[in-house]
């Protein structure tokens, strides 16, 4: 059964486990493994808290590793783009060239959520290109998030599967992971949907 | 000569080209070879921005994978946290088995700067975990990033090498990187300072 790694900030929410547990069953669903951070078995990690901090480095590198593809969630996090930690991981999935794929809940592309997050907005400069208050270009390449991460996920994927869903659901809305979900078990010929 | 990627959001700055050069200099006056993501000849990169934006992506991979170690600038960028770019830069150095090192132009803790970011501060739960207004937990491994780069980062260098800048210097200041570079031509032999 093809393997997912299932990145994302949602290991931050309170009930983490519980939207864990969504997001495996709804691989399981779709004939696929959902991997999430969060299953990693801690054990004696060590003493500090640079010790428990390594040991989950360790154990999500190392599921990683054990996946076949990685689904991230793109959706903005604590600013305009994704959180940093999914950003890591997606780079190092893609380094073992395992395929990535994103999704988000929200919709605006990334020139338009950067701009709307500045203070004074974005202003342009002589050759047209977006700058912030530091001087520092805005990428304007269509894109959902930094080309990074941008283009990878296109490639793969047709598109970053995106939707907009109430606030208080930002982090929890799983509709956008969904539709993800249905084209990587299409792409992969895992089956058809199961309940 | 040992070759270090220059991984940061500087590549957005009007006068990219120029910090990469001093960064470079910086390289060789350390007996090290700097690499910076300018450097890349996009060529003919084809019609559309996509094609552009996949040239660059394809590009600053080859030069990673082209690289012996990797720096990335940690400075916080549009939010309390890293430039995405450079976090999936991290991982993809990462998982090629590169040491990674990293700097930053400001010096406050992670927790302290996502709480400082938050409109209404952060709030303990009835653990003592700090959490923001989605209830998300804010990270208090005392790193200086989300653990998936403050991890690696403490354990190739002795810290995340980092001082405080004026406000208008933060995407320009080397004083930081200079220290990061000490500390890696040390680490690798790269022999005494030059002028």
């Amino acid at each position: 059964m093809i393997r997912i790694y299932l990145a994302g900030p949602e290991v931050f929410l309170p009930d983490a486990a519980g939207i864990g547990a969504a997001k495996k069953e709804l691989c399981r669903r779709h004939g696929l493994e959902g991997l999430f951070p969060l299953d990693n078995d801690l054990g004696d990690a060590g003493p500090g808290p640079f010790d428990l901090a390594a040991r989950i480095f360790d154990l999500n590198r190392a599921l990683i590793r054990s996946a076949d593809v990685l689904i991230a969630n793109m959706t903005p996090f604590r600013g305009p783009s994704m959180d940093v930690g999914t950003a890591f991981e997606v780079g190092f999935a893609d380094a073992l060239g395992r395929p990535v794929y994103g999704y988000a809940n929200v919709e605006a592309p990334f020139l338009e959520r950067v701009a709307g997050a500045l203070p004074d907005g974005a202003r342009r400069d002589e050759s047209g290109r977006h700058r912030d208050a530091h001087g520092m270009e805005i990428e304007d390449f269509g894109l959902f998030e930094n080309l990074m991460i941008g283009v990878p996920v296109c490639r793969h994927g047709p598109r970053v599967f995106s939707g907009s869903v109430p606030h208080a659901a930002l982090y929890t809305d799983l509709a956008a992971f969904e539709a993800c979900l249905r084209h990587v078990a299409e792409r992969f010929g895992a089956g058809r949907e199961q309940t």
